[in-house]
């Protein structure tokens, strides 16, 4: 993996800097609608590419957009030696990384990511894929960017609700490595979260994700410890799109971190007083999900149908204090249901 | 890359035996329809396991096949340490190769060769994938099985055709590494192809093959060896292909020899002698295949866009003499018009 990331405040100049300090045989842009209409027309140097726009939506993060893809490479006579350029969040960096992986069996491609959650996640973690079958990122590699340019000059185009989901995984970050992060992110909780009180928070939540995909690219053991919250988090997610009412992937986290944080406390002795600041801080800041005991079979359903697990039991990550995870803890449905209530009780839903 | 490949005339114990040796949480068989039918019935310890079956021939080396097989692997419920047993020749285990990289971003595979030209080349080589856009294997990317059984004792279920296109691989084979392997498979040539003659030199063509792999697995350079005759012979394969009367890979490959050959001499000074040699054994061993000048438009065309080339030129890899490589010879339209008319006249057509 290579891991050559930058923030950058001008996304225009640093684009155009990298891409006059490689050499490449010809170039094609991946976006979405939204983006090119809010972004590209700030990075000038992207002007004259050629480029594929995706429709926006969870929905279009199909095998068949990446055909989309490879039939534009196609277009513009893509060689080995050319680049594929992803300008987006996730969605975008995930589906043209494995897009560009597979074209000709690989080749090369840059991520400008220009969305808080993209910004801290995606955007380097080397998960590229699509949705197949109704499971999320079923089809994929992974394979990591050339590199990866982090405009948070892009952020002031971000709804607030995006902003709170890159806001859940920074504070993911912080639970699995830093304390002193956590602290900063329940001030940033506490005086409103906006792009701006987090924008200097970036930097750290890149560079422990750096530190741990390179320990472990392949999530054979250490790497499960970036799904904290994450178990129960895309149960909640999964849930609401079926409802036909999806919240965020990182505001789900935070609900799913809820859920996470109680196991911890009952399965490894995390302090309860954790639990209360997460449960006072998400209510503070995070939109509100509701769920009754009838929800228990489907919420448990997803979380035995994820990746990560079988149909025995479900494993999480835990903590036994902040920025002490441990992986794979094997909890029976009966854990998880009555993790659940205390979720609710919590959170008084 | 791993390299657990193992001979044997017993492919069912051999089988049996490595299914035993692994810990796996369930398995899928891949194959085509006409392996199902002549090779699957001997090899017993398969018959239990569910199998996903392709309709053979080389339109059906897609994208879509790829998703019959991820649907299998969904209704098996398979796991990240579920395995995918790819059981044919090289569009199987290229195709299945492929879709088990990608499923839940790379599941194991095994893959059980039961041709001549997969146990010599595609079966070992990492290189997997589909054919896009009228490309062939435009999508893929490199990926190990798991290990690779060779089952000589599949190979008299082969058609006389296949016979000969392994044994074009294995003389490409002896060309770029080893001259008495190639004094051998002209021995072969003297006293008639066929299985029994070819069986003990497959070991010698796995070896050369792994070493070459081993050191350039993606191919940024010295691999690029194993291309020998494949620039020439996959425009043969393509022409053949458009004119509605295909001929196996290996068939055409040893016609692209005699033109690489030619092209070493005129390039490299390779011995006129070779390109005699050469001659004779194609003349007496393979299927005529006819071309005119006015077929070198459509050549060409294939040879640049094939993924090594550009439009500029086409690079082939050439010989200094036997087992004496040299890749990435650029050559222009023009000389590559006057190599196709020495090969015609060198091959009487």
């Amino acid at each position: 993996m290579k891991n050559n990331t930058v923030i950058t405040d001008n996304t225009d100049r640093t684009t155009a800097e990298y891409l006059r300090s490689i050499d490449t045989e010809g170039a094609l842009i991946v976006t979405d609608a939204n983006v090119e209409r809010l972004c590209l027309p700030r990075i000038a140097c992207l002007r004259d590419i050629p480029r594929v726009t995706i429709t926006p939506g969870e929905e279009h993060k199909t095998l068949a957009s990446a055909e989309q893809i490879w039939e534009a490479l196609e277009r513009v006579q893509a060689r080995r030696n050319s680049l594929l350029i992803n300008v987006g969040g996730g969605l975008i960096t995930d589906l043209g990384g494995f897009a560009a992986s597979c074209y000709k069996r690989g080749i090369r491609f840059l991520n400008i990511s220009t969305t808080l959650l993209a910004d801290v996640d995606a955007s380097s973690g080397g998960k590229t894929g699509v949705n197949f079958g109704g499971l999320k990122n079923q089809i994929g590699v992974f394979s990591w960017p050339e590199a990866t340019i982090i405009g948070t000059d892009m952020l002031d185009t971000l709804p607030q609700a995006e902003v709170l989901s890159g806001y859940g995984e920074m504070l993911k970050t912080g639970y699995i490595a830093d304390a002193s992060l956590v602290e900063s992110l329940e001030a940033v909780a506490v005086a409103g979260v906006t792009v701006e009180r987090l924008r200097s928070l970036i930097g750290r939540c890149t560079e422990i994700k750096r530190s741990v995909v390179e320990a472990d690219p392949k999530e054979s053991g250490l790497r499960k410890i970036l799904n904290f919250g994450h178990t129960a988090g895309h149960a909640f997610e999964s849930l609401l799109i079926k409802r036909g009412t999806p919240l965020p992937h990182g505001i789900c986290v935070v609900y799913g971190m809820m859920t996470a944080l109680i196991l911890s406390h009952i399965r490894l002795g995390l302090p309860s007083e954790i639990l209360s600041r997460h449960a006072r801080l998400l209510r503070a800041t995070m939109p509100a999900i509701a769920f009754t005991c009838d929800d228990y079979p489907a919420l448990l359903g997803f979380m035995h149908s994820d990746k990560k697990n079988d149909d025995t039991s479900v494993r999480f990550t835990l903590l036994r204090n902040i920025a002490d995870p441990v992986t794979a803890q094997s909890i029976d449905d009966e854990k998880i249901r009555t993790s659940l209530d205390i979720t609710r009780d919590y959170l008084g839903i």
